[in-house]
């Protein structure tokens, strides 16, 4: 490829050799139900099954990895995965995270992250924004910011996934993935383009949350604000300045899901396949389900992004059979 | 071994062979999470990803495989794992089975085994029983019963699981397994000490279910009536005439678990390593987790016999972490 990114395949194979040893290689993992459902040969890459509980583990070690000797602090914000991620990556390179979390996260997740020996900065969201609120922090005390996904040793992380995946199943032909930030979307097409160029990376994205599939049709960033979806891992804002342009070029397209294709994805998964899967990470199954994706009997890869569901807050999402 | 049993390693090497690209070779799952509450390494291998959800499948079709080439129908009774195991191994082979099971069975198991083809006959447990009402139909029909774990056959298909996780983790020193009718445990004992004679194999019941461990203890067989416990796959009244003369001689021993630690088990197994496991199949985690065996830091095996959950079941159990 001519056009030059903020990240290349190179800088996902030395993110693959520093997680070497310490994430998980998550299994790859088939079912002839979901086969014959999807019309399709289906695998299906378990990061529900990495450490923490989501891909989000691969960028965040992998930045902090690569933060100068000197720097054993750094400063980021998230509610979610990337919090637990950066703190579980914080005690395994003895760097001190600090994060900025909204004062009404879930306590669980507040808990999760405080246990790895996070400093934990609530705010206000009426006050003020957590990339604001960071950048003043980040400027007095002198430390780094690991933001979410618009970062290059961020997305080299995320991009691991669909090496190892690729490795173990050369004929995939078309690849599945969540999309939020656009981290793990970015660092995919990256990856899998660069195995095999021809391969169709597609972003799955809920209805409720389209701004990602609105930029890559029109070229142009788009923002939804607040969106409502119980995919919480894709209600970030937009794209980032990073991920935007690597996926605009690599990305086959990016399609959307409704709520009810979501749950039943997670139901489906649970039912069938009997995994744990948060919302987002069912976002590929759901676009297979609900037939948003004509497989048309191809080889497909879906990344399953987490599994961080509450026990017992299933039943909120459960419906009739 | 000098004692001669109904079942041997043969049996199982032979089970193994029908068995190959039907069943699952199902994944070896770790945690260092679980290895450090549990002080073990600690390999789960995990059934709840065997075809229709439970290691079940082994042993049916393992006996629908051998049944003489005229015959072509067959009669069981259950109303959990084993009738749809029955039910696609039937399915597989062209074999017609009649599933005996109980008015008020969960509609949700009912359809599914009538989903792979099977007849139900349904019978009320206050008027008779169900070995008593397939030895009726059995004989007026002239077709075999296949029962849920008292038979040759269906030993040694379950004796297949053990036979894969010691191929894939020879270093196996203690194995802990589900145990019901202990027609797993048997199995297990089977493969696991013709490989490794020193490996101790130890059942797991729930307190409430404890026929088996006072079986073991006494050395004459136990029965108790309608066991309450969560664990339904240990409902069972008692070892079988050929499984407990296996399990006798050849387990290292048989321990009991509380409720509490099941349902405990069950949501480390979903919150920690997004696992969707039904309480039978928790029981061995169970063990571990509430200290009732100690791991010393040895190299656990342990089963994990099935995931039959229905979605939106968990809340039930669910308590405060």
């Amino acid at each position: 490829m001519s056009v030059s990114f903020a990240v290349g395949f190179e800088d996902i194979r030395a993110a693959a050799g520093l997680l070497q040893g310490v994430a998980n290689n998550t299994p790859v993992l088939t079912s002839r139900t979901l086969d014959m459902r999807a019309n399709a040969r289906v695998y299906c890459k378990c990061e529900s099954f990495q450490r923490t509980g989501a891909f989000k583990f691969r960028g965040a070690y992998n930045a902090l990895g690569r933060v100068p000797e000197a720097t054993r602090e750094v400063l980021t914000f998230s509610s979610g995965n990337h919090a637990q991620a950066v703190a579980l990556a914080g005690s395994l390179l003895d760097i001190q995270p600090t994060i900025i979390m909204p004062r009404d996260a879930p306590e669980v997740k507040r808990k999760a992250t405080a246990a790895y020996g996070a400093n934990i900065i609530p705010y206000d969201r009426s006050e003020t924004t957590r990339e604001v609120l960071a950048q003043q922090l980040a400027r007095e005390r002198g430390i780094p910011i690991i933001p979410p996904y618009d970062h290059p040793h961020i997305i080299a992380g995320q991009g691991t996934a669909a090496l190892e995946l690729l490795q173990s199943q050369p004929s995939i032909e078309v690849l599945l993935v969540p999309c939020g930030g656009g981290g793990l979307l970015s660092g995919t097409t990256l990856a899998a383009r660069a195995i095999q160029p021809d391969i169709r990376v597609i972003g799955v994205e809920p209805a409720t949350a389209n701004d990602a599939a609105l930029s890559f049709k029109s070229g142009t960033l788009h923002t939804v604000h607040n969106p409502q979806t119980i995919a919480d891992g894709a209600r970030t804002p937009s794209l980032g300045a990073l991920t935007f342009p690597i996926i605009r070029a690599l990305a086959h397209d990016i399609v959307v899901v409704s709520e009810d294709a979501i749950i039943g994805a997670m139901q489906f998964l649970w039912e069938r396949m009997k995994l744990v899967v948060e919302p987002t990470g069912a976002l590929g199954v759901a676009a297979l389900l609900s037939g948003v994706i004509s497989a048309d009997r191809k080889n497909v890869g879906v990344i399953i992004s987490g599994g961080n569901v509450d026990f017992g807050q299933a039943p909120a999402w459960s419906k009739p059979t």
